[in-house]
């Protein structure tokens, strides 16, 4: 989330017109994240967050909304977005689709401990359980054919020993049978800064959001599990932490037990999902899109944790 | 809301495998309340209420349900209900229907000022705003005909002098022409019981849940404020305290302008609201149902505010 495009109130004020939550009392932007303009709203009856999509094209957008409807509607704490009087939650503000969303309180951990992980494992398999009742279908947009392609992208940009891993990789990844993999709409982003922490009045803490759910698509669930212990349950090195990560995984395994299959691909999906994020972020690095207004991030943090899960094959620890 | 149908743990654990928000922790009774059974339902997912509905017709249900779920996704706090994993709202748990709902939060204020009435007209127009676009209708169940049938029902246990008033109002409500007001779904009950306000880190307060939608239905839009001014503007003996009316029906007009049509049906109107209320407490008070669980209120508060609505006809201060 950031501010790419400025939103005047006077367009806002008059835009709020086609729905049904008052008049704009207060509007300011979000200067965190990295690929969409985003800006908290606080109407006469209630406060919102708003998002201008850049550079996402119209129309995959209504997958991303009616997935947060659909889980915000199976209770769980995901910013359901908010119909206009035309009963649409898509718009057009600012020469950019727009949509609002609920604004969910809490603050994000990115020093979680066992506690935190646990919360998480048991909140990922409550979205993929109401998921599976999701009825539209948009592939991952970062799959396997994404991570094909952009292999092929930044290959000859990287020194000699990572274009070695890559293709070693590449090679491994396409060879795991994954048809047998239970699936469904994933986050696939479920980094440490898209969860909130709300404070209850007796000082414990709950998930109080699930946010950011513009990289979802159907997928391998545990393709999402792999992504979320890669980044819940590193130590600094990238190594994992052994007592998150059983954590993590034994409070998802309650909800959803994970199947022999599952079992099996573990190794190779924690593998796969640290290649995913080397991939965008020597992307990111390496090919920077003209115009294209993003936050690199280091590319090295994942190429040591995909160097780390070969080393280690960590097995489901359950 | 009450609890006339015990649950025990054990059934509403076992009832809540069929949904995607975790495991039980937490069951509480609610005992506030004059008809369906409550409860405040903690799990390791979320914070919710779960409604047993006792005496209703499962027919009627989804028309509250979803229009709960049309408001809180057009932005406002309405409590949305939760679907299970088979997309469904309503349950059956205990024999009864079953529901669970988002748990708001906030407090009834009942001694409230200017500024909640202002609070409280705004949000009743955007209630009724948003609810032009729902799609389901079912007529508001306390309407002309309930009220007709249910003045003939009475009318033999009141004493002459109410007699004559209830007569005398039956045949001014019939010579009304209501077909020309702007209609849609109504609340129809936003006492302040039905209202949960929340404070805000700074001290102020804002509505954070407007609740029990069961005497919801369609009617005139105009009826719905008549019911709600009635309740939140009223002095101790029944008659409008002025400033508050102003503050509630102008922060109304200011989301939703009053047509000519509505202005010459005000006076009329608010005596409507009013008979309404008198007749299903003298109903409840004099012709209570064997088994049938219903906390009885005061039926001469809202005779005595007919008699004073009737004396004063108060014109739409606008």
């Amino acid at each position: 989330m950031s501010v790419f495009t400025p939103v005047p109130e006077s367009a806002l004020a008059h835009w709020l017109k086609d729905y049904a939550i008052g008049r704009l009392v207060e509007l300011k932007g979000i200067s965190a994240g990295v690929q969409n303009s985003n800006f908290f709203v606080t109407t006469t009856l209630g406060r919102y967050v708003l998002t201008l999509f850049e550079g996402m094209s119209r129309a995959e957008l209504p997958y991303y909304l009616h997935l947060m409807a659909h889980l915000a509607r199976h209770g769980l704490p995901v910013p359901g977005p908010i119909a206009n009087l035309h009963n649409e939650y898509l718009g057009t503000l600012q020469e950019r689709p727009a949509a609002l969303v609920v604004r969910l309180s809490g603050a994000s951990e990115m020093a979680p401990g066992v506690e935190h992980c646990a919360r998480v494992g048991a909140m990922l398999a409550g979205l993929h359980l109401a998921g599976q009742s999701y009825g539209r279908r948009q592939p991952n947009p970062r799959g396997p054919e994404w991570r094909l392609a952009t292999a092929q992208a930044v290959r000859d940009f990287l020194p000699t020993d990572e274009r070695t891993l890559l293709d070693a990789e590449i090679a491994f990844q396409s060879a795991q049978a994954l048809a047998n993999l239970p699936a469904g709409a994933i986050h696939a982003d479920l980094f440490r800064d898209n969860v909130l922490w709300d404070t209850d009045a007796d000082g414990s803490v709950h998930i109080g959001g699930v946010i950011d759910f513009y990289f979802a698509g159907h997928d391998a669930l545990l393709f999402d599990v792999a992504v979320t212990v890669n980044d819940w349950c590193s130590l600094p090195d990238g190594g994992l932490d052994g007592t998150r990560c059983t954590a993590l995984l034994a409070a998802y395994h309650a909800e959803r037990p994970f199947t022999a299959a599952e079992r099996a691909a573990w190794p190779g999906q924690l593998r796969a999902a640290a290649l995913r994020f080397w991939l965008s972020r020597a992307a990111d690095f390496h090919l920077p899109r003209a115009g294209e207004m993003v936050l690199v991030k280091d590319p090295n943090e994942y190429r040591d944790i995909l160097r780390l899960r070969i080393a280690d094959t960590p097995p489901l620890p359950l």
